[in-house]
């Protein structure tokens, strides 16, 4: 069977940006949109053009400085919105103007104070308006992780009709479980007309720590894109990680699908992200977390030391991280204490390594982890003791 | 139809703390394992008593503070940690050992260089011995994620025939799709003789990003028990969230399932782990995050300004935050800046706020977030351009 691309629609400089804290200046988001570039997404959505005068630039600079990817720019299902996203796009080798309007109950009601009738009228004429500018329309459905089925189809149906070419479905408050999410794509794919013409996108919120997985399983089901930012940033608890959905993908070939993703790049724009928006990277995030290919239980070490594939399922190199770290701490075993100091160029035999453990665990249990320096100190003091034993029994025990 | 209770096993303080630089000191275990039995849970993994002196020593502590949770220690399926896991659980109120062994092809032939036949004899032995200490045995088929179904129902018989409780199904490598996660339990509780008798616990690793929804996977296929820790942490990409899977639980009333976590006592006890541990937690980490109710584009201000629900599923209440906050930055619109005019007692008419809000975009797009004290000089800056105005038109505007 052939596999399937999924295009990599990344959002960290819009939806990724919106965050306290974390404002890009014009030359840190060109910076981080020529990685993105290097890196093999098929879109970046380079900012909201109407927000403010700043960002309008940015997404004017990303587009005289980009070539390869799509350069996508967010507006509301406003004109005026639309008419400064197409301006802002102008320079652009492949522009797309991502428009829509929020489509749940709740949405209408209390924040449009409006109708679905209206609403689905809005919706139309939004796509009408940003095919004047651009070939390459998306539209967004709000909140369509809480729309009606039924209503949601009615909207896809209608905006294709007039013109668009990508249609998100955002689970904008995170609230999906996997099933539902997956369950509400493959009701579109189903039963929308014209559905085929036009590439279905999942865009997902981390609320409840599902992104990942809602994502997946609408490309399950039939999504042929998935939006995403580096290190999962973004309003909230955040968007789907670029890097878990695209090394799922890649680790299970099962699925049938692949992307252009580089993956051996992964690391330094994860780098590159944390350091100009100042979003700290969590030690135990998948993937990009310093801690992600880390082993400090002694149970682990020995398997990695044994065959690195018994506790884990990806090669570091593959996302550009040199090589998975053995940790010395007070949970660590015989087998990994023996391999750091072989790695310093000690080799130790059976009485040795037993004497040489004790010492290090009556450090270990008073310090977070062991350093190089701190081996040859506990062999030093394994040495004397090995002298006096020596003294005491006549036998000796070269360490 | 009755709701369900699913267990919440913690392993903050086991598995949790296997991570290069977080080890904990016997005083800050207590500590944690206090705030664990006030949150609700059913069972506390208090750690791995033959890895060192100290952590014997910890579990120990815990045994002596703890009353309403099972106490439970881990050791691999050899007598002598058995022997002293059983020891150190000596003064448990209730006690119960985690025993266990690698399952997989990959662990049986490279960490075991051993045979099927051979690990079976070794998890039959183990939960034999375990019971001459404690009535509750549980058994972790070590690696389950990636072995062969039938062999881990064979496993899983033989346990349940030698006395265990509890059988533990970790997908150590965090190597499963929630789909294969689920089924994988499925299996188990069509297949397995006697598997009505026990309880099923899921244990998932996040490599992939996909512990939280294989745990979700996996109760919903049948498993009755959740291993997990505060803030996710552990090994590599750490282990399924509590505050995650609960949440799920408890925002989702069609699965029929329920805790007895307190989740009021999330926040406050994410805080202590943190603070304790030194893992930090992201800013858009679910649930826990300092962001993770925070709002800052102009579209989300909006409509959580009109109703929380448009943009919020959990009330942050529920899990002990005082209220969801509207921050300032370049992204925010008209309407937050009204509303944070308003808590700081100034009123805007319609024209007061464009001059205001468009002196407030040129100090956002130089900034990352506007503070209250810049909110009164964006003010101060509107009020002195008003009177110019005034003295040019004769026109008068009050803000």
């Amino acid at each position: 069977m052939e596999k399937k691309r999924i295009q990599i629609f990344d959002t960290t400089l819009r939806d990724g940006e919106q965050v306290p804290g974390c404002k890009l200046n014009t030359k840190e988001k060109v910076r981080i949109a020529k990685q993105l570039e290097a890196l093999g997404v098929d879109v970046i959505e380079a900012g909201f053009p109407t927000s403010s005068p700043g960002d309008y630039k940015s997404v004017q600079e990303i587009c005289k400085s980009i070539s390869k990817p799509i350069i996508c720019a967010l507006s509301r299902a406003i004109e005026k919105d639309i008419e400064i996203a197409g301006n802002a796009l102008k320079d652009a080798k492949m522009a797309r103007i991502h428009t829509g309007i929020g489509t749940s109950d709740c949405h209408i009601r209390y924040k449009f104070n409006s109708t679905p009738e209206k609403i689905i009228e809005k919706a139309k004429l939004s796509v009408q308006y940003a095919k004047k500018f651009v070939e390459d329309v998306e539209f967004y459905a709000e909140d369509a992780g809480r729309t009606n089925n039924e209503f949601l189809a009615k909207v896809c149906e209608t905006v294709i009709k007039y013109g668009a070419t990508v249609i998100n479905i955002p689970d904008t408050t995170g609230y999906c479980l996997p099933e539902e999410y997956g369950r509400k794509i493959r009701f579109l794919k189903e039963n929308v007309k014209g559905i085929h013409k036009i590439i279905l996108s999942t865009h997902c919120h981390n609320d409840l720590g599902l992104a990942t997985a809602n994502s997946l399983s609408g490309i399950m089901n039939g999504a042929q894109q998935v939006e995403c930012t580096i290190n999962g940033i973004g309003e909230r608890a955040g968007n789907t990680s670029l890097e878990e959905i695209v090394m799922i993908i890649r680790q299970n070939s099962h699925l049938n699908l692949f992307t252009n993703i580089k993956t051996k790049l992964i690391s330094e724009t994860s780098y590159l992200v944390s350091e100009c928006t100042g979003m700290k990277v969590q030690a135990n995030k998948a993937i990009v977390g310093v801690n992600a290919f880390s082993h400090s239980s002694g149970i682990h070490q020995d398997g990695i030391i044994k065959k690195r594939e018994t506790y884990e399922i990806i090669n570091p190199e593959d996302v550009g991280i040199d090589q998975s770290s053995i940790i010395l701490t007070a949970r660590s075993g015989r087998a990994a204490l023996a391999y750091r100091y072989k790695k310093l160029g000690y080799s130790l035999n059976k009485n040795s390594l037993d004497l040489v453990y004790s010492i290090f665990l009556s450090y270990a249990d008073r310090k977070k982890e062991i350093a190089d320096k701190e081996l040859k100190i506990i062999l030093e003091k394994a040495n004397i003791k090995k002298k006096r034993m020596l003294h005491n029994s006549g036998r000796i025990n070269v360490v």
